[in-house]
């Protein structure tokens, strides 16, 4: 099943518009091309809907976040709510400033996302009820571990029905759901911490799956997050010697160019409850 | 005749000024270093001529264009014009929106470029007579190849002629032409299509020939469209195993730093017509 | 003694706020996890001092310099002093245009810094007395070498003493010093100098030994120089074959990533004076 979401994504090659932070845009863009999607990035007002108008799918990231972007990033979003194209929303650093906090709960309120992916951290500071984060990475309270995963669940599932979008909360297990069925996925590594922008990189790769899979979110979604985990476990298998980080990161690239369907068929593992 | 070019380039180690996007800066950074130049990067109106004014040569590059870098575009390029520097045009997405075509014209009404990189898309939106582009690949329709040799490189040497400027047009094949001579490139690798930036690393390449050689501009572009084929190739070559586009992108940057000026005269495949 | 610094580092996991440019916003925050540490990205003025409250140390880094980051440079840098946590300043281009020289000397003299890291051009430019700088680069009249250490030591001091801060002045050899001792260190290698963004590295990695080590500025600074050098010799040591400068620096982040304290212990080599 999530086999045939990558198929789909190599056959169609859509164009995926990205309006990003500048920290991970480069692999943002490289993450795209390995795994057989073509981004564009435009962040300005004056162009951003008209470019998100000729791509296939568009990824909200809110990363180094400026004022200049925020219409940009509402324009491009209702343009694409308004062609039907898939939007996905990275609400990085929701929960740290009262600028991400608020900018994200105003994209939510004013775009219609076909997908949110972030940690349980920033999920939380977007739910009803809300919380505080702590910087860009998951406050360890909000750890997503078999012991945490019955509660985890919940809100995943609770954003999701808020939010008619299909969430991806992400952390040592991953949750993928619309709010009826959950996919639980064990793909992923620690090593895939060691690298900045891997949160990011799944973004834009959940934005190209659906783009090249908009009536299946909640597939498209998780396949996206399988694959970013186990392109994560090969690129950490094929670690020796003297490579860190920096080869970890070139590896991971290298295997979401190389994996196939086939492949992800075969290696993503999750249950569905 | 193309290796002069490299050994000139390697022996004054030009500075090049970059206005560039923030997706492909550090790419294009590296780049310069590995070539043999220096990069320096400043885009705010405040300082951008000053910087210019610093340099051996300029590169313009309108890839996630904002409104505010537009003034700091324009003062750069007059100021390399008014010091009889060589300035470089990359005209990222021209035709893909209003905005970024309207500011490639108005770049190339007020500044006179010593060159223009694009693919075949965008220069032939800033052609008289226009035409559509789709975000920042070259439309399949215009593809640069053998069959369609003929057609492409009337249109890159009405540019050349128009704008009075040396055409680098890159695709499958690169035509580099000052609209009499046309340099008829056979040089690089379909791998890199699949890294982002390829196309802004040859602009800054072009801008650190053309600054190390500013009398024989059309010899400098075509020497810096051949090398990063040659170094595309080579890059390929290495590439074997489990490596995919993360290793090539690696290879591709060790390529050009130890790319050798004998290396370059030997490996150059072109024609001149 | 140096070794003991990266030990504290490693245990403390410090987040480190970086309001730094585009060109290597992202190798900084790729050094930042890799030395154990964690960086958070945030430039608007809508957010920079609350972000800056969440972490334990700050860097500031003038490249790509834009007036919309002034104020957020300035708040962010206020809010550390006010919170007790040690912020640094890399300088970038300082001498070569009057923004930056300005922005710089204002950040000096609003804001307490417990470290700055430039090349001798720059720190010169900030001296009293002043000086010209070139690009991003040190002038090679500036170059740090035996014959010239006594002049750059005075320098370095005088800096030292004029900003109460702690002065990291980089070249061939690396001079730390807080105007009354002084470490001269000799790691490194030149290749460091053929890869972009080496000094903005190391001023985030002494952003993260300072936060880690708040009440040793001196000895965190030298052990932050000694790592980044001894971590380019390794990088060196593992070049072989076809590798060149892209190689290079995925070996330097791996080298970061996999220091240990008793190696840095063992590898830093240095006087002090």
């Amino acid at each position: 099943m999530l086999g045939t979401m990558l198929a789909e994504l190599q056959r169609t090659a859509p164009l995926v518009h990205c309006i990003t932070n500048y920290v991970t845009a480069n692999d943002c863009a490289n993450v795209l091309l390995a795994c057989g999607a073509s981004p564009i990035m435009a962040d300005d007002p004056a162009e951003a809907a008209e470019i998100t108008a000729l791509a296939r799918g568009l990824t909200l990231n809110l990363g180094t976040l400026s004022r200049q972007k925020v219409p940009a990033l509402l324009a491009s979003g209702q343009t694409a709510n308004r062609l039907g194209l898939p939007a996905v929303l990275d609400p990085v650093g929701a929960g740290a400033s009262v600028f991400r906090t608020q900018t994200a709960q105003q994209l939510l309120q004013q775009v219609q996302f076909a997908a949110v992916r972030g940690n349980a951290s920033e999920i939380r500071a977007l739910c009803s009820g809300g919380g505080d984060s702590r910087g860009v990475d998951a406050a360890s309270s909000d750890a997503i571990t078999d012991t945490t995963l019955a509660g985890r669940l919940t809100l995943a599932k609770q954003f999701a029905l808020e939010h008619h979008t299909v969430t991806a909360m992400t952390g040592e297990l991953d949750l993928v759901t619309d709010g009826e069925r959950a996919y639980v996925v064990r793909n992923g590594t620690p090593l895939l911490r060691k690298v900045t922008g891997a949160g990011c990189m799944l973004s834009v790769l959940t934005g190209a799956f659906l783009a090249a899979n908009p009536d299946t979110p909640l597939e498209a979604a998780a396949a996206a997050v399988c694959m970013m985990g186990l392109c994560g476990q090969q690129a950490a298998l094929r670690c020796g010697g003297q490579d860190g980080s920096g080869s970890f990161r070139v590896y991971l690239i290298d295997a979401i160019s190389t994996l196939t369907p086939d492949e992800l068929e075969q290696g993503a593992r999750y249950e569905v409850y």
